[in-house]
């Protein structure tokens, strides 16, 4: 096979990717890795982050789930979609809160998981004005930018998979007080690229209390 | 004027614009922010991260600098140089390199400031092997990605504005112990787009030294 993933299933950076390749149809072979004991194929072909997901195409790996997202458009520009929208503002625009998704969202959900008492409220509080951010992006449009779904909604959509943890573990009301972003996902998830490669909220709740006990 | 620049002189990011802006020959309006008292346009222009530099062209910002030299690209793609190449694998290729930049270099580079004994050391070691890491990319070749000057290249080149600084506080040699990317710091350096923007370094260690003595 021309296309080959190295991935593991509830990643949120590796969804992205899968999102990517169904959106534009691309076929692939998909190779589960153990993180506990990466393949030596993972480590020839990451050699400099050693992390999931990694795209093989033709033999050539590319890493980093935004730029392999990045790399799909590009690749598969004849295969609509676009990912990413043709005006230069609009596509800096895209680059922008896929960006802010990694540095703010990602760092910010994680406190949330191992935090105590005050600091459990700091983190709760963070998280939340983070999503309400994105809340006012969205404003009254049906995605984060432009007016079809694309790479900042790639980049964001895995991380609703763990609204459900989040809200159990933060007693948080996150759809309550952000019912724009909830609506975006419900109107993500009517896509099939979307529903069918989203981990199912409560089996990641299940294994983020296993992993958080141990 | 179309392009405005809202900047820094000594920022390693706002370097970056600097360079992509004068690579492409875009004449543009300079203005130096106070960061302990940021302007009323900054905190407007980017009321998300309220970070310099920001790119605001015909009234519109362009924020974080790997997004705004992509920007720059895009927009001005009719006139040479291309800073990213058209082939896909090496455009992903490139954002990898700068994305390492951004994760690794800098924040590494930091600590050095701050440590002190076998926190030192440490910081140290993990800097000088990431910059073996950018030695072995460059291997034999001019630049970091390709043939020519451009993204990955951009990305990086403002860093070497610290490596006197670095030298002199951990006492290091950086220049001999990577000699590749010494002799790239100095192909780069021969392009009026780089020697004109990069801060002396002697300036940024004096001014380091001062900051750390406060």
């Amino acid at each position: 096979m021309d296309v080959i993933l190295l991935d593991f299933w509830i990643s949120v950076f590796g969804v992205r990717v899968r999102i990517a390749l169904a959106e534009k149809g691309v076929e692939y072979e998909y190779r589960e890795e153990d993180l506990q004991n990466k393949s030596p194929l993972l480590l020839e072909m990451n050699p400099v982050n050693k992390k999931i997901p990694v795209l093989i195409h033709k033999g050539k790996p590319v890493c980093e789930s935004n730029i392999i997202v990045q790399y799909i458009d590009e690749t598969w520009h004849d295969k609509s979609p676009s990912l990413l929208p043709s005006d230069p503002y609009l596509r800096a625009q895209a680059r922008f809160w896929a960006d802010f998704v990694d540095k703010k969202i990602y760092e910010s959900a994680k406190k949330i998981w191992t935090a105590k008492g005050e600091d459990l409220e700091a983190a709760k509080k963070e998280y939340m004005d983070l999503l309400k951010v994105l809340e006012g992006q969205l404003g009254e449009k049906p995605y984060l930018v432009g007016e079809s779904f694309g790479f900042a909604d790639i980049a964001m959509i895995p991380f609703s998979s763990w609204f459900y943890a989040l809200n159990q573990i933060g007693n948080m009301k996150i759809e309550e007080e952000c019912p724009k972003l909830a609506a975006w996902v419900e109107r993500c998830m009517k896509r099939e690229s979307v529903s069918k490669t989203l981990p199912d909220p409560h089996k990641f709740h299940e294994l983020l209390m296993m992993r958080l006990n141990k």
